[in-house]
């Protein structure tokens, strides 16, 4: 691939040449009132190619489809792998904005450095999301709520059935149009708080988004199922006390009118949702404690009533409403089981500046030039 | 598939209808002297599918070539994904050896739960393994201590952005021709020990063969081999105080003539040639201890002479001597950096028994029907 380095806004640009491989005839488009989640790819992805000495190569958006894989490629047997989520939005004028894509960059970076990867460059991360939605602007819905769900992976693509880093990976952009995550409404969840399996613990790849993470909270999640749960909250791997994440997402709780969250020490996901919810609260003058956060003092407050509010945060659902906690045998209800205020009020602010409905004061958007 | 149950030897066996098809051509078999480790793959592999409701169906061995993954497999980016690493060996009679072959099986099935992913049954795991290696007899080497290295493994292929049990499975075997691991006979390496990074805590995946447990292991390894030593030793998760296991090997250190292992407790990888290794000593009488081993007790030993052998145990190199540790700085070395008699012996019986050059009294080996 030959790099072009350009002078933009006094920012060192990378300008990728990437090549196109475009289908014939497109897709029909799926009904925009059943998308559900991850039904639909797009007609096109973006591919990326790395080796050792070369650095990334051959970036091309290509038709969907798909890839050849040797059965002794790495990440079939040792999982170096990592992926991202965000989403496009389709805003009223018709424009089509992303969300903080630099901040998935950034976090993609960190989490290849974790599991030996090469990180994608922020820049060419944003411009190779941003060119592919381009060519897929058809496939951003219209539809309240929905969006272009944006998944980015890397993955190991040598084969070698020696434990190393690989000397070859694929970077590679997948699109997905998606349905309100909600569709009747923001509805709480009822929380199972996991003392069995643990998700992370710090000298792990809690920070994170690595396959490994995923696959090992499954079994948790299918507990929590056959509980009648709908998802678990995560304590942390070393005292089996602190509260860290809540299914795949950040955990807030309103305590005594202070927003209590994990803070960010290494077994945690840094989520892009939760950094702008607590740049939100902070901007409404509102307290948020980044600490450790006990499942007995979280259990005490519920009891006495001054836990008055509980959500989850997260790319998919934006903010996730929790009605019941159930630790030990113990379910207790927050806030009569009903979406609180600030809840409803933080959902309605973020989605508001995501479908560019609302004044974007923290320049987070990012329009794309069609 | 269609399954018919035989009785044989009074236990009930599956028998399954595996369909070939097969390479016009055989490739030709490389050098023996120079076959190093995971260089060449044969003509074909085994191949069966999961479908949930189904179960597994069209067992298949075929020609070894690339398989067709969708971008959106979920082995891709949720790593649902476990694998397995045995043995054939040619003894002198030219018949050819499978050592355990059940207990990979059995691990698999214990690998596959945690990841909540079907187990493949016992009895279909073997033969399967017996019946690819039969089909590939010749690619078994001859040459000393050279082997057909085995590597079956199971992972997601169903394609969805969601996080949850997949529906699909593949279960694959392919086979490798391997060199001496030690070409130059077995010689001591030096370990670091791991004070930073954490390769398992308990309740979470360290007793599996997941893909994720090695993804998140590279890290240490580069760090250990930037700093001149060959291998880690991992510490437990929980105090960062207990030694678990060696690189990809199960570690045993000889503490005033006993031999110290860390139990399996839910951290530590149940090794087959940990397990091997344990019979044999209490076959000659030598006392085994499972327990926790702290690191100070370890260096303690160390320095005082007390520590007179340290090894790591695994099927790719059966015994590695540890000839120095290194902890925060500090190193000590074991031995005089010399393999100890113990260890040479265990080696020497192991591979004996493994290559069916001594008499198997545990009846370990299996003798695949030609």
């Amino acid at each position: 691939m030959r790099l072009s380095n350009i002078k933009q806004n006094n920012k060192e640009t990378t300008k990728m040449d990437i090549k196109y491989e475009l289908v014939e005839k497109r897709k029909e488009k799926p009904d925009e009132n059943n998308l559900g989640f991850g039904n639909y790819f797009t007609d096109h992805m973006f591919i990326m190619d790395y080796t050792e000495g070369k650095g990334w190569h051959d970036a091309r958006i290509v038709p969907y489809g798909p890839l050849s894989i040797d059965p002794a490629m790495m990440v079939l047997h040792y999982a170096q792998e990592t992926f991202e989520g965000l989403k496009a939005y389709r805003n009223e004028k018709g424009e089509i904005l992303l969300f903080r894509p630099e901040m998935n960059a950034k976090r993609m970076i960190n989490s290849n450095k974790r599991i030996c990867m090469p990180g994608v460059p922020e820049d060419m991360f944003v411009e190779a999301v941003e060119k592919l939605v381009k060519c897929e602007k058809d496939w951003v819905p219209a539809k309240e709520e929905t969006s272009l769900y944006i998944r980015p992976f890397v993955f190991a693509s040598e084969s070698s059935v020696g434990v190393h880093p690989a000397k070859t990976y694929k970077f590679i952009i997948i699109l997905s149009p998606v349905g309100a995550y909600y569709p009747e409404g923001v509805n709480p969840v009822k929380i199972w708080v996991e003392d069995e399996y643990v998700r992370a613990v710090k000298g792990g790849t809690g920070f994170t988004k690595c396959g490994g993470n995923y696959a090992a909270s499954i079994a948790a999640q299918v507990k929590a199922e056959e509980n009648g749960y709908t998802q678990v909250l995560w304590l942390d791997g070393v005292h089996r006390k602190y509260v860290e994440e809540v299914g795949t997402m950040n955990a807030m709780f309103v305590i005594d009118g202070k927003v209590v969250t994990a803070a960010l020490d290494g077994s945690v996901l840094p989520g892009v949702t939760r950094d702008s919810i607590i740049h939100i609260l902070k901007d409404w003058g509102m307290e948020v404690e980044e600490r450790d956060l006990s499942i007995d003092e979280l259990m005490d407050a519920a009891r006495s009533g001054k836990l008055t509010e509980a959500f989850g945060t997260g790319t998919a659902a934006v903010i996730s409403p929790i009605g019941e906690l159930c630790y030990k045998g113990e379910a207790v209800e927050i806030n009569g089981f009903k979406t609180g205020e600030l809840t409803q009020k933080l959902y309605d602010t973020l989605t508001g500046i995501q479908w560019g409905k609302i004044e974007d004061k923290f320049g987070w958007t990012r329009k794309i030039d069609l």
